[in-house]
């Protein structure tokens, strides 16, 4: 996300004086609820989906995942790197390609 | 997310011949259930979290995300902005200052 | 569910003094988490999955159900007929019958 | 669930022949997506909540539950039983009392 949406968001927030509603719990519920409005895109079959609604349902997700950011103050770079350093120690190349069994399975 | 971290992203999903199991409806499965273990960080309390299990399931459910704007070759900036023009229709600051109401009952 | 079963929950409950747990927000929290730990029996595959965890899951969701009818004083049979009502009313088998989807594109 | 409701539901399913829908997998989807039409009904406040919605979404979650029940043969108590002994064993109430953490952390 560029800069300029990162305020937009920010802005929208801030004019509706919704930071008071904002708390990492309630975030945490709205990124489950938009992230299944994606689902349900796709609660019937998985190959004839609507690309707008899941446009939307998507960006839904990142919003309120931005939203809690700000909130705790992270950056998003710094927490998606440490996680994959994770991942690849977790899912070595060797035994994971092609291989899509959870780490503890593997 | 910066360049360098979307490539390490594509790169990892690459390396392990993960594509093939990155349909949009698992991406959707998959997005919803980081979401729910972000959630599970505030299962039983609101203020009492562990911000380092925080980070890591957010990072979950921003990787994923990053993975379906992949696979359906969507912008983020371009979805969000797209999204943001309805919500600042839909929630007028006039009418949803303050006010966590849904927009069809505010 | 039988009574025995119920009593069963609900003495599990009380004996580990629970109850300062189960606000209804908690437990929709909690019934969103499990049916999550259920969809990942799925994440990767339609037909592959482990039905010994999907009976564990399924499980889980279905006590925590249960906590939650008992927080609020509600009869299942009771909500979930006055909701048949309403289904049957949105779906008239004329028309949807074969069809998924949603009763307002019906 | 009595006898009755839960013929009822099966009923609904056969006349609409939606039984072709119901794999497992789209019933988990299924669960969350109304787990969180449930959930969103404490999206903003934990104790500010409409209960004729919470009533009819809880309601969704126990009829998809079934609906599965029915596409696995499973049995309801059985399951929950199962569940029931390992969840006991899993808290014992000396550890347990009074305490919400999970079982590996106590």
């Amino acid at each position: 996300m560029n800069q300029q949406t990162i305020d937009r968001i920010r802005k929208f927030t801030q004019d509706r004086d919704w930071d008071q509603f904002h708390s990492p719990s309630n975030l945490a519920k709205s990124i489950s609820i938009e992230a299944n409005e994606l689902l349900e895109c796709f609660q019937w079959s998985d190959t004839d989906y609507d690309i707008e609604a899941v446009k939307e349902e998507l960006a839904d997700v990142l919003v309120y995942c931005r939203n809690m950011l700000d909130k705790l103050e992270l950056d998003e770079d710094e927490i998606v790197n440490a996680k994959m350093d994770k991942n690849e120690a977790k899912y070595p190349v060797e035994k994971a390609k092609g291989n899509s069994k959870k780490y503890n399975q593997l």
